[in-house]
């Protein structure tokens, strides 16, 4: 299933540049499919953010002339209209240099309810209107005059001419309607077509955990777009060093800012404190890959649940009390587990699955050299952990 | 001096649009000008944010056809280069239930880069774009890849059609390039054109507070954009209950909802932390006046200081450590007392600056009937009140 | 049925001592009793926040010698072992200059696992160690090992010898067994004993709302400690600068600060999101009356629902995920304004029901000299305003 | 120098008792005697948090019969009347199940105005009145009368008993007058008696950072409780799944709960807002040695300044504004991976410090085994990481 995912990944990008983005001269491989391993918990079928029911993902690349290398990249949080049926969700700000819209609602109302969209620094208002643009167009929303929209954003301004501002509403548009779930693409594509993660190239990344019968048989799905700075370290090999790559290394610079957006999607029946308890947790995994999460670097965590019994109607309804489930924080532990390991295996994959990209300026960034990467991770016996005692 | 204000704002509604805004049988009169003094601290000049050293007001008032009532309101917290020299700031979320643009950032750095722009709920994306394209388009401002364009909003859809989002590029840039110091026209216009407060026209307010040499005599300037309802109580009079008009009324419907900006200017040496306890003194005042921040109503406010040795330079300095004036917390009293009397000032000359308004699906929204509620004033003991023992 | 509570607060007073706070020359009366009705909305039974059912209240009054002025009271959530059947709650902080213990938890968790303390400021860690104790040895919690103990203060060193920290822990416990539902003993009376509000000796005061039966018929009950500084304002009279007694009044020095603590309980169906939200607009009314926060004023609000379906389980429990009642948020406003208006009166009542008081260092502060107030009242129309049309 | 100190360390557990913690076969070493190097900054002369200059650390061990295990540490800020001359201070709550006091004062004022004392969960309020008494007897204080304790706390349960409370204020103070600069011990001292981290025996670990003279050269401390669960992980190794000991483990419990205090110092001239963000970025590194921040863990972080300028007169003072140093947002990044790197390494010397311990209830908690653990850092290629091109 990998295979054909990997290589759907790799298609889309060839469509729309050849130039701009190396053929890596083997298959795009995920970082499990080198044995790495990180944590204890399974994965879920796709070892993506879809693997939780009813989430879909869709991504536009836009790649143009030397210097456009962007994109924008959509989480539908139900296949419905969201709008109408709005998801129990919660934001938890790592480090808030960043422009990330529709926050203080979420927080303050505990729900989402429009698709989440990534892009770059500046595109984020004109990404912004385009899902109002969206939302006001469905059907069922004729008479809405107010709508969240939610988008958060990094900085690819290295690689592509941000300041043009690139994304369009067509672009978030096509995304949208691309949107699907099963296996989701990953590396130089969407939101990541430019950014730059630890040194090397970055961009979108996806893992899951699923939890056992015991704790609920919960799954909790996390994409990411990586585009910061720090010491890169590989399920605790110490890869940004060897490879003479890292932040404060003397001889080259090496930029540590840039951010970090983090989507956590789960099935559990999480009220919007304790999503925001479990968004709070994908920063730990941001520190076991090598970030410190530096000044200039814009760290967002949103997560949501699709719970269907939680989903907030819009339009009158029949009562003002909802009887909904609500799980026990205490049993909450295992979840936090799963969003650390996610989270760290959704880096990863950016990682692993990015591919040289030259860009504006022409700027060029190369991508994590897989082969000595996995050398490094045998020599620090990273692989294959599942396989420990 | 005051009279001449009026004027110029009235002329400014005339030239935009005779019949949507219907001229009031006599000159519009701030609240000061009937006697009505609340608190015990004395205004600046103009009685305005612009008594703020260096603060500008622009408005574009965006009147067309029988459906189109909005605009845009521009705070400019000094004359130069605003990315260039941040200002420290700081926010208050009252309720979040709102669209505000750039929190997070203002909240993690302490500080703004570019004007404040005030709109309505849908067109905050498209305001918080032109703003970009104003920084980016500054001299000095050419390698700038990342702006956090400030924009807050209420929800104008009563009155006009909200879903088109008529507010352009074009308007913002209008009313960057008018910002003036000096008085400010207040009532229906720019981002007040359409808004609602407490069951009447609402719109822009504004006063200031100016205290003694033994406080410091700093100034705090508000500015407010009042779109929210509840319960109209002017200097401690029941007007809304006596006129009829208030939230849970039984005769007719009074929406509670609808959102109020509050902006704070203040030429006191203040870090971001004491320009956030600053802002949430506003929503005292915001008591006050009568409203219970209904769910619907997104409140927030924002507080910035001018102080000239506070600005954060952004291109290259010499050294990482500034010396910088700080107030001590001990002497923030009576700032917290001024910025109360000036909000509350501000959101009542909103109400008596405010004219008829017919807009969207005919719908129509009076203004406070002043001479009532100068009578109902006086029947209370609420005008003059600064001649008490 | 007012009589008889007012009788037995002062009688419970007189036990204490007799001269240590002046009897007064006619019974107390509440605000309400004046014919001072703030607000529209109805009380509840006995206008307090043992109206919320099951709530009680219990208050140990401590009077010793000159200088000796203080005491405990105690809010119970519900007539069970709170440890093991947890209460949803949320903590608004209006201003963190105080000492309150046991927040953290509360906003991390959203619950309340002990009885509620008020004390002096010096006092609350020994009252927090007290609450532990009534905690661990309650039957049924034998086995507890960690306990958060939920305790607010405000400062009566004026009055009190606050450094002798003479709250013990059998007042505490002495408190807790009194508690009791019906009628509150308000004024001068366990936390409320030695306490200055406004220029005026304050106290405890309490006061309710509740909803009719299309907004659910829900009640909120509020209980406050006022010790606080401002520009006192009675329903809109400003009684304070009429009797010449505010703050930043040139002839004596009046103390802005002071604090104020404000807990609220309600029976709807909350989650501690908006619990915190209901908690943020008590902050409301502290405007109203004439408080502006004063940077040495420590503002702090609690609310916790009493709904017996939204009890957390501690000892464990059959299953993981609970179903519970949840309003919509759409529902909250009518919640906000009975917050508002239980909090503005239970402030009066503090007032209205204190007593001219002696205490450290010869140090005397008077009662809000009731009769001139009413006089005053009066004067301003801010009598018998329910009458309105 | 690291030898002496071991000796001092050990030594002053055996005087406490010998029966209650293991003297282990050689002498106790730190994770860098072993060639445990993470990251890539040099440490302070100390590698403790009392490299920062002025900061003094004090621990009193309470060891008595077969159930006593616990104990206090307190961190002073500086050498003089900390009351009189507060220190900018920060807290971020990670996981707020714990029941620290004084934070909200610390996040609103932006100081702290005592010494920092860590301690058991049901200790935490008697300690905080230690903390009172010490500060009201200090010359100078005579006229205090509102203090602001700070205390944190762990859960030693497992192996203390906890209910009775054992810390006295006699403790207390008793560590304030020890209270020393350099080498501080470690391991089962103080607060750390009876804590448990990640199925090992916990305690009290320190470790500093120093950056080069381009940063500043300013030094970052950190003194750790360590008391929570997770997945053991020393730089990168797996140690808890190599040793079979983890959380989520079939074949024994493994309890995931228990909390971790973090207490941060800096010479650098931050204002309160940066000393919050260096806060949040210490649980980075508690990602990295693999906690996930379970349900019950309550995990804060507690940051100051010791720069000299920076300290807050409490008695009056000439004049209101200060001019103070305040270091740039822009240079903070070096800092923030100066406390990711100190807080990792004090969480590993707090287990490599640590010894078997057997207490309440005869339960009895191995301490990591060390020569193992050395032989599984090798394999993994943990050790001598310094060395790397």
């Amino acid at each position: 299933m990998r295979k054909i995912y990997s290589a759907a990944g790799l298609c889309c990008l060839l469509l729309n540049s050849i130039a701009a983005i190396a053929q890596p001269s083997s298959p795009l491989k995920r970082a499990r499919d080198y044995g790495l391993i990180n944590g204890i918990l399974p994965t879920g079928q796709w070892n993506a953010i879809t693997d939780v029911n009813g989430v879909k993902i869709g991504h536009t690349t836009v790649l143009k002339g030397d210097s456009i290398r962007t994109g924008v990249t959509v989480i539908m949080p139900h296949t419905g209209n969201i709008f109408q049926e709005k998801v129990p969700a919660a934001v938890f700000v790592g480090n808030g240099f960043g422009k990330s819209i529709g926050t203080t609602q979420i927080v303050e109302l505990g729900n989402i309810e429009t698709p989440i969209a990534l892009t770059n620094t500046l595109n984020a208002p004109i990404v912004a209107n385009a899902i109002i643009d969206y939302t006001l167009q469905q059907k069922g929303n004729e008479e809405v005059r107010s709508v969240n929209a939610v988008v958060g954003e990094t900085n690819d301004g290295y690689l592509n001419d941000i300041r043009g501002r690139h994304v369009t509403a067509t672009d978030v548009r096509k995304a949208i309607d691309s949107a699907a779930s099963g296996p989701v693409a990953e590396g130089c594509i969407g939101a990541g077509t430019g950014t730059i993660c630890m040194g090397f190239k970055g961009g979108i990344g996806t893992s899951s955990r699923k939890l056992g019968p015991q704790q609920g048989a919960y799954t909790v799905g996390v994409l990411v777009q990586t585009n910061f700075g720090g010491i890169l370290t590989i399920n605790g090999a110490p890869i940004g060093r060897e490879l003479n790559n890292y932040y404060m290394q003397k001889t080259k610079r090496h930029e540590a800012d840039g951010s970090c957006m983090i989507i956590i999607a789960t099935d559990a029946p999480l009220s919007a404190r304790n999503l925001e308890r479990l968004a709070r947790r994908s920063f730990l995994a941001f520190g076991k890959v090598g970030s410190f999460s530096s000044n200039g670097s814009g760290d967002y965590s949103i997560a949501f649940s699709t719970h269907p019994q939680l989903r907030i109607p819009f339009s009158k309804k029949d009562k003002s009390v909802r009887e909904i489930p609500d799980l026990e924080n205490d049993d909450m532990s295992p979840l936090f587990l799963a969003v650390v390991e996610a989270t760290e295996e959704a880096i990863y994959n950016s990682l692993f699955m990015a591919t040289d990209t030259k860009g504006y300026h022409g700027n060029t960034v190369k991508a994590m050299p897989v082969e000595k990467v996995v050398e490094l991770l045998k020599k620090y016996g990273a692989l294959n952990q599942d396989k420990l005692p």
